[in-house]
């Protein structure tokens, strides 16, 4: 494992505790009965524990889509062709796309990032190349591993640097989202093994299966559990599940998790794929939980495990399954308005208001 | 009862299935897998058919804030000070308010309006005044009503015409919110009467009573509906619920939302106080639900028993129980960003997406 891996990992540093007190004390001071905004204050409360501080302006955002092929796609585990990938890469970048018109909505950046279409797209577009070694997908996971686990450290550290990048340039906030057509056959084999839990229990219809299709799902599951010697197994390591079972945009998206949290920069999850990373991220540095914000509970059976594993609660649940980020861009505004209230509301003696 | 007002109730049309329908296959085209944004579509429809036509333009936002003072204040239901109405108006104006906060976010109009506030703030601080008669603050429902019948009607009509005032100004969604220290006393005995509910079933800590003060409030209430007449009996006349029981603001509210669903305009409820609102519109004209939309579900006890009257699944949940309209304000993002993926999302044949 490289150094500057290593590096991020040794840098995360638990939420700070003073910090919420502080953003606590501001806002009982705030005229509204305390407590009365209810989440939107606990959510104040952890931005500032996030960022060691409480936030001196509104939040800016950036939303970050990491896309990629998986091998697996030729099983037959979604009913999409695997061109998808590559034309909604391209829609992501023209505007068409759903979180292209949330994250507008939510006045964030957006930023599109191959980490391994297999038609790849041409970088020209506005979609940032972040192939490493010209892995263009994934392996087929029922027959091997899903890529060398040097290629997983490296996207990663490609994801890491990219959080760095935006925070350098004034981000502060990141929302993230995957594409890749079957990926959530990965992300329940990742989260069958480090949860770990029952196949059954992780695996769902995704964009659309139907019911023997999620069946068909499990077993590929299943399979790809056995053949890399994930099954039953108490696994310790999890860059060997990510590698073995993982996808190429999931490991991005843990370096961008891990470079979230070592910037101490809120992380906007989305839904079970970007789950899949958090809890592999989790699993690689625990206190990255203090930076992560649970945007939505996918239908997704594994999501609420996953959400409860890690001890995220959703900030919304209106039945969003597409992924992408959009219910991720979606929460995007109540962060800011959580902040907003913090940084605008007035005093009790400001505004003059009696107290209870 | 008035000839206005009968014309409004006589004007309410249930929402046109067709403009759903039309909706729904807007969204079918649209690069996602079908209905995989979840109740952002449901949402999209129903904004449809309420207007009776798919939006062609951004919803353009107003949330209108009634304030009013309760005699029923003196029973010791509320720990804050009656002035506190009076000085939050102002807080409302300045902008120092959560509502106003959040009415920003949104880029919202706020519309604060006066409905009888005892210690009445001037006009010239830019609040709207619609007090009626004089009335400034309801008479103490354990000894009385609360108002006069026509005072009700009155204000209603003043609710109404203030919406077609914003409708004719361009306005197309409005959000709903109240101010009026005791109100929720006033919310729980007209929900009791309405629903009908049990007393201790509607009744809660409202901005922050103990258990104590809890139970006094029930007992306040259950004297209300002895007083009034309306203990145990099948009222079938909401207007003298109303009058009986309710407040000044609620009436007024009562108003807005006829008005809205007059006019076609969805309207955005808040917490328990503007649910008591809705539960006496939906008595006068049951089409008038169907302009609704659910913003929040309060811890208030009562409020999840309206919704489920009602029919309404809030699109949050995080706890609010600030009232002022916050959730409402809090909510419009969403209600904008269901409309934005309708207009601006790019379709599989125009972003040349392959189908399942």
């Amino acid at each position: 494992v490289s150094r500057s891996f290593e590096r991020t990992l040794a840098s995360i540093r638990p939420a700070d505790p003073a910090a919420a007190n502080e953003a606590g004390r501001i806002l009982d001071a705030k005229t509204k009965p305390p407590g009365s905004l209810g989440r939107l204050e606990d959510l104040a409360r952890r931005l500032s524990a996030i960022r060691g501080a409480v936030p001196a302006a509104p939040l800016r955002p950036a939303v970050v889509v990491a896309a990629a092929d998986h091998g697996v796609w030729i099983e037959g585990v979604s009913p999409y062709p695997q061109a998808v990938t590559s034309q909604m890469l391209t829609n992501f970048v023209t505007g068409g796309a759903a979180v292209a018109v949330l994250a507008r909505q939510a006045g964030a950046r957006l930023i599109v990032v191959d980490a391994g279409v297999r038609s790849g797209p041409s970088a020209a577009d506005g979609i940032r190349s972040e192939v490493v070694d010209g892995v263009r997908g994934t392996g087929n996971i029922v027959a091997g591993s899903a890529m060398p686990r040097d290629v997983a450290v490296r996207l990663i550290e490609r994801g890491t640097a990219l959080v760095h990048e935006l925070a350098d340039d004034g981000v502060d906030v990141v929302a993230i989202g995957d594409m890749g057509i079957a990926n959530t056959t990965a992300a329940s084999a990742c989260c069958a093994a480090l949860l770990p839990a029952p196949v059954d229990s992780v695996c769902g219809p995704g964009t659309g299966l139907d019911d023997a299709g999620v069946a068909r799902k499990a077993c590929v599951v299943r399979a790809a559990l056995a053949v890399n010697g994930l099954a039953g197994s108490d696994v310790v390591d999890p860059l060997r599940v990510l590698a073995a079972v993982g996808g190429l945009e999931i490991a991005l998206l843990v370096g961008v998790i891990l470079g979230a949290a070592a910037r101490r920069m809120p992380v906007v999850l989305d839904g079970f794929v970007t789950g899949a990373a958090a809890l592999v991220a989790a699993r690689l540095a625990p206190s990255a939980v203090d930076a992560m914000i649970a945007a939505t509970r996918s239908p997704e059976p594994g999501h609420a495990l996953v959400l409860e594993r890690l001890g995220l609660q959703p900030l919304l649940d209106l039945g969003l399954r597409l992924g992408e980020g959009s219910a991720a861009a979606l929460a995007l505004p109540i962060v800011r308005a959580s902040v907003a209230l913090l940084l605008e509301m007035a005093t009790f003696d400001h505004a003059e208001v009696s107290r209870a």
